[in-house]
């Protein structure tokens, strides 16, 4: 398995060979690959690597440990135990056909990007009326392009297929702190494409959405919840309130392997909390007093209300109108 | 004047000696001093300063444009204006008069946080509910500690009084992008004195309200408009939301000479814009591709029907009673 390292962008694009579970658990949980699609299709690939290993046939335990330690990586996003477990399933037939199936997985969310980046960008032209469809302005936080997926992306799609269309008029960009996903990826992949977009601190979200500075919020979801609840990067609640404050769209842009209807609502899902380390160093530089105690909830949960609705590769699910998943 | 250099802690407690108005100017520019109360006793020393200039008489010229230099240094807080104007005013009476002055401002402000202190803490105690009375946990945002003021602080003095009276549960300390105040001051302070806190990134706070980890959040402000508006450091109107969403008390804390009712509003105030440097650059790492644009207002807007109440050194203003400043 090759992967771009995410913790090295945009500084360096560094390729990671993986060739063993261990490794690739460790790339999930460093987040060297991170973005619910991108996990779902990193843990089915580690399954390939499991099926595979050493050229040996692997006894059953094993296997079993290895769907678990892959599937229990990270505990928010859904898939990646359901990518692990959908490639874990064809174990049974081989590991060409454990790979078959990774492979298909991969396939079909470079596929979903497409349409949800059709689909999403015809939304958000209704939405926004025909006074701003000229000129779109965009919202966003953390990132949700080619990185976080396999190709395209979820709620980047919708913005790439806008600057493809000569419908936009530029992004703000949340830099997503702790891990800065914002300013290091998202800001990196608009740059390679020639979108225009302004970097701006989490906090200031919701002040520029009620100065009008944008016509339209997309995000996208590591968990879409039965009752529409959302589950997402930490930070995402607050353009949600904001939006909401000022009757902005707010719209989420997920495959349809991110809703999870066996997920009740946004209390069930165990939010991961990633330790003190990344909110006292900024990369290495320390911002607190070593030792400094720290709470950091990795998602959070924007409840149905606030969202005006949530676009997949295969519907529109209009919120605003009394819709859910 | 003699100053703790803000922009070297929490590393470093470096000393800056300021001897002229320049370098006064230059020192509040740069956030070497900051904090509403502590601009308005910094502007007035630096008129002291001008006054006092090389031991000779300054000529009025000199004088006019040194007040203006000053007064001007940052836009958006008001004490700063009124600080310089205060002290100008006696430059007829000879710089003797204005170091009076200034120092009769110093300790004004110094009285006035004690005062808010404890006037904040009785009505978070009425606020929170006696289930919660004996062990309040409150959010905040930015500095609002002996460091931005004099003495004490204005929103951190009401959590240094409650710590005293045993009844602080802990604090929520959110890191303030993009220069980190809450993380490199707040923290600092609230270590020395023995306050139990954790560090949370800017866009947890709505999400860590809705989870019920803090009975109430407290901010101190920059400016307070005639119609209750808040101007305060950019992140805490998403708190405001978050509060508001949830039902939880936002207070703000701020002394009279932070109340301006010859401002209308928000919309009423200039809002600094402080360029793109403080956001694609964290300290002197870079975080996004060099040349990435940014937009980086330093204030928000907290619209008055979001807040709860107003504490001065005076009286409680109740927003939530319909009171206004």
């Amino acid at each position: 398995v090759v992967l771009l390292d995410q913790t090295a962008l945009p500084v360096e694009e560094r390729f990671l060979r993986l060739t063993t579970v261990a490794e690739v658990v460790d790339a999930i949980g460093r987040l060297a690959v991170r973005g619910a699609p991108a996990l779902g299709v990193a843990g089915a690939y580690g399954v390939a690597l499991a099926a595979h290993a050493h050229g040996e046939i692997p006894d059953a335990a094993t296997l079993e440990a290895a769907v678990q330690a892959l599937r229990t990586a990270r505990p928010t996003a859904v898939n990646l135990a359901r990518g692990v477990d959908r490639a874990a399933a064809r174990l049974a037939d081989g590991a060409a056909a454990v790979l078959a199936e990774a492979r298909a997985l991969a396939e079909e969310e470079a596929t979903a990007s497409v349409a949800m980046g059709r689909r999403g960008a015809s939304l958000i032209l209704s939405l926004v009326g025909a006074s701003r469809a000229s000129a779109v302005r965009l919202l966003t936080h953390c990132n949700t392009g080619a990185l976080a997926t396999v190709e395209g992306g979820t709620a980047l799609a919708v913005a790439f297929t806008l600057h493809e269309q000569g419908r936009l008029g530029g992004m703000l960009v949340a830099e997503t702190r702790p891990l800065l996903q914002g300013a290091r990826l998202t800001a990196w992949e608009l740059a390679r494409r020639g979108v225009p977009y302004r970097l701006i601190v989490d906090g200031a979200g919701p002040y520029l959405l009620a100065r009008g500075e944008a016509d339209a919020v997309i995000v996208g979801a590591d968990r879409v919840c039965a009752n529409g609840d959302v589950v997402n990067k930490v930070g995402t609640y607050a353009h949600a309130l904001g939006a909401a404050r000022v009757g902005v769209p707010f719209v989420v842009v997920a495959p349809e392997t991110t809703v999870d209807l066996s997920t009740p609502d946004g209390a069930a899902v165990e939010i991961e909390d990633r330790g003190a380390d990344e909110v006292v160093r900024f990369g290495r530089v320390p911002v607190a007093a070593a030792g400094a105690a720290a709470a950091n909830p990795a998602f959070d949960v924007t409840p149905a209300d606030l969202v005006t609705a949530l676009v997949t590769e295969r519907r529109v699910v209009r919120y605003d109108k009394g819709e859910r998943p």
